[in-house]
């Protein structure tokens, strides 16, 4: 089986960018590595992120937002993780099962015990080898979230709408997690250069080599 | 609070026709009455029945399936259902629950017990008043299937091209659920015409008003 790695963090955070250096870092060193983002991944799953993230008219409730996150997990696991795994392949993710539990669990208040019993079904048990927590200070990942916005010029979505004390009750939810399972969940200081976090990260990777 | 009716069967059993028939007949005696169909009823909702019923490039798999229903009844429940009962309205579902535990469950051997808990919770313990379930055999399902396809020049969708031996497990599951709680689901033979299976559809309504 190869290694499923996982990128975890508020907006803001690096992710994405972390993401792609570390994928390309394993590639150069001859592993197959499948990138995916959550949601998203496959079609259905692409299709599924775009009711989550730009459905302003008849945005989902609390209930089905979940519903819709893990659908397109289920998705994701059943035709590219799992089989990417099975071969033998490395998955890097921008975000997993860790983003459920902080954004709808700590950030909606929605029950944790009903979030691991769906999402451990969504998953069929599927749970990373290694989880980088990627954390910065609130007013860090603002700042670069407005530079996102002017430099893409794209407006944020719902979910990034969501508000500062949304997003703060999501910081103590990652805090929560890295801190019930510390062998799988590593938080890296991600306020630094980018260089300087993709050696953090590349420190925990490594071992896995 | 409003009483809540859902109306349940397979492929070709006359759902939508004696669903029409209902609410009209309730209307004509004062009751508002709100008509909704699954997986549908709102605008997010309609969207993940599309995906459902049309996604032939990258169809969901099982588990997916399962979330979207769940995530389309969600919503509905929280955006149309539950508001139009707490307004006393009445609502007349064309398919619920039950659905999902004969199609899911028994149809695609999905463990019952999780189908419980998830749809526990995507409806908030909603449960209907009285769920009406039509039964054909199957060799008239199959020809009112053909006629319709031949009347409004459809193809038949994802899940109703399932296959025979889908189809029998099918009617097991609705018959296995019916037994199991005989005060909320009513069998209802509706191999007849359909004013007679109206007639008995009514006898069962009246009880209500």
């Amino acid at each position: 089986m190869g290694k499923f790695i996982t990128l975890e963090g508020g907006e803001g955070c690096g992710k994405s960018t972390q993401a792609a250096i570390l994928a390309d870092r394993l590639e150069s060193l001859g592993f197959t590595v499948r990138r995916v983002r959550e949601p998203g991944g496959t079609r259905l799953a692409e299709l599924v992120r775009g009711l989550l993230k730009d459905e302003r008219e008849d945005p989902p409730c609390d209930r089905a937002e979940l519903l819709l996150f893990l659908a397109a997990r289920a998705q994701l696991v059943e035709k590219v993780i799992h089989p990417a795994l099975a071969s033998g392949d490395w998955v890097v993710s921008d975000r997993f099962s860790d983003s459920t539990f902080a954004y709808q669990g700590y950030g909606r208040g929605m029950d944790l015990d009903v979030i691991k019993t769906a999402n451990a079904f969504a998953c069929a048990n599927l749970a990373p080898d290694l989880t980088l927590l990627l954390d910065v200070p609130p007013d860090v990942a603002a700042s670069r979230m407005r530079r996102r916005e002017h430099a893409t010029q794209t407006a944020a979505d719902r979910i990034e709408l969501a508000g500062e004390r949304f997003h703060a009750r999501l910081r103590e939810g990652f805090e929560a997690l890295a801190a019930a399972e510390p062998g799988r969940i590593i938080k890296i200081d991600a306020a630094g250069r980018p260089e300087d976090v993709a050696e953090g990260i590349w420190n925990q990777v490594k071992r896995f080599l």
